[in-house]
């Protein structure tokens, strides 16, 4: 079911004690390339480093006592996992994260960290949902989805809350779309809380299903997209499909090269930490200029979790974009 | 002259209308390693990404107009020439930074992106000077030393009094010492409006000049020291030293492998990009835990400006510690 305004409002409220009310910043350089104002609500600084927190957070704490003692179950190797971990140990409650054997152990150590349980799965979506059903059917644990889910939707919807109580007069909001779960969130939250604020959702060329899916009415996953956007390979599900198709008011994607250059502008002008995924809807400022209505232009990053030996602008990088790298 | 808090209190209005006003960032992963709550005044996220804009704002805003025609002077190459260039900018009045030949050329291009004249000198003390002096004859502008100078040290002192008005009941306030601008701006701000609020300056132990200078009370400069912290190489001033000796609660020294280690942790944590400097009083959390009294530890992160080419923990570095690198 689609979560209302009223389902965002309660995320906030149930949020508030646990996670951070991100900052707001801004930047001259980034401004004048664009040519409008730009406000980035830092979702980098949300608690585990991403906004997915918020999701999560929300969900754990909407379930009953007696759900949730038997515990939460989610299939996820980025964000939500850690997320989800976070938010089980907050309300005292176990977690079971089923993860491909193919996971770092860099993010496998991250959930444990967290105090959840891993299982193990195939790389493949039947074994990673194989096992997800096994492990609710022994548990009785309640399955969190990582964005097709109406109390994820709305807790995540909460980050464009803040973002416009902090920030009036937004022409618009630029948000990233891998599953939907934040620009579905965000899309609900502008609709209702600034109905002249358009919301866009911004994602890889390389992983352009939500473009795709808007434009013919019907979801069209992307097969095993190569883009470093890590956390924007996934596709919509019904749920967010759902709401984008009423609430976005346009999907734009952008290049590999842009991805990255934009994501090593945003550091040295910034100076601050953000993954693949958050420098998409900012590239769009630039490769999609004339498209973004408006002067006063709201992004939400989205997170700031990455491998600091694996910086695409030298030595490995896990995805090149041709042979050049950016300058 | 040693500024006054009414001298604070005048270029915290003098400069509004140009700083931003920093966030203070909280870390529950770096709580628990330090023991405390800690506070991080985001002097990174300043313009030209450093605390030094505010003491250079403060410092052409305070020419009379006959004065400020005439420009402004320095010798710099790191973040004080670029807060000067703009500062200058925003008056709409020239400066001519003195820069030695060996400065990076990405410094150079940085400062002339802000408009600023550049005078070569030699890469010595007396050249330096040499040049500064003949500036001066030559334009009749107002030299604005780096730290030496009582509207820097009361700009710098501005983020102090923006940390504790935002951050009520702090315990101490870790700063880094370089030549002690914002170090003594720190402890003028925190004698006047928090005096039961410690202020412990933090340094290189390859550059630990304050600590040797307070201890034996005169100025023992340091002698070429080899610090990864290229921003607190300098050494204390006269006005510094004096400032220090009667505010400062003490002066604790660091180790490279500390500065390194602690400024991953902090970008990985935090996702925040901190130049080397300012891990320096990062590192002092774990380095001297039994010499920081109180639960509220406030910590001034003097700027983010470094090259993402040499990053220090993988590839070409311009300092290495020992032989294994931080892990």
């Amino acid at each position: 079911m689609t979560p209302t305004i009223d389902d965002i409002h309660a995320a906030a409220e149930r949020i508030a004690p646990f996670a951070h009310r991100t900052p707001v910043l801004t930047c001259s350089w980034i401004d004048r390339q664009a040519g409008a104002k730009c406000f980035f609500k830092c979702e980098n600084f949300q608690k585990v480093g991403a906004f997915k927190f918020r999701g999560a957070c929300n969900a754990v704490f909407s379930l009953s006592e007696a759900d949730a003692k038997r515990g939460v179950v989610t299939h996820s190797s980025g964000n939500h996992a850690q997320a989800l971990a976070l938010a089980a140990r907050l309300r005292g409650i176990p977690a079971t994260i089923v993860m491909p054997t193919t996971a770092p152990a860099a993010k496998r150590a991250a959930v444990m960290e967290y105090g959840a349980k891993i299982v193990p799965c195939e790389p493949t979506v039947e074994s990673r949902e194989t096992t997800c059903r096994r492990v609710v059917e022994e548990t009785g644990g309640t399955m969190i989805h990582p964005y097709n889910d109406a109390r994820v939707i709305a807790g995540q919807g909460t980050a464009a809350m803040e973002l416009l109580a902090q920030t009036p007069d937004l022409d618009v909001i630029l948000t990233p779309v891998g599953g939907g779960g934040l620009a579905s969130g965000t899309a609900l939250a502008a609709t209702a809380l600034a109905p002249d604020c358009r919301v866009i959702g911004v994602e890889p060329s390389a992983a352009d299903d939500a473009r795709r899916s808007l434009a013919e009415g019907r979801i069209i996953p992307s097969n095993n997209p190569q883009t470093i956007a890590d956390g924007l390979r996934t596709s919509l599900g019904e749920l967010t499909f759902d709401i984008l198709r009423r609430h976005a008011h346009a999907i734009l994607a952008v290049s590999e090269e842009g991805i990255i250059h934009t994501m090593r502008h945003v550091w040295e002008r910034m100076k601050i930490i953000i993954e693949p995924s958050s420098a998409v809807p900012v590239a769009a400022l630039w490769e999609h200029r004339n498209e973004i209505p408006g002067q006063r232009v709201g992004i939400i990053i989205s997170g700031g979790n990455l491998d600091l030996d694996g910086l695409p602008w030298r030595g490995p990088c896990s995805f090149v974009v041709n042979s050049r790298g950016p300058g």
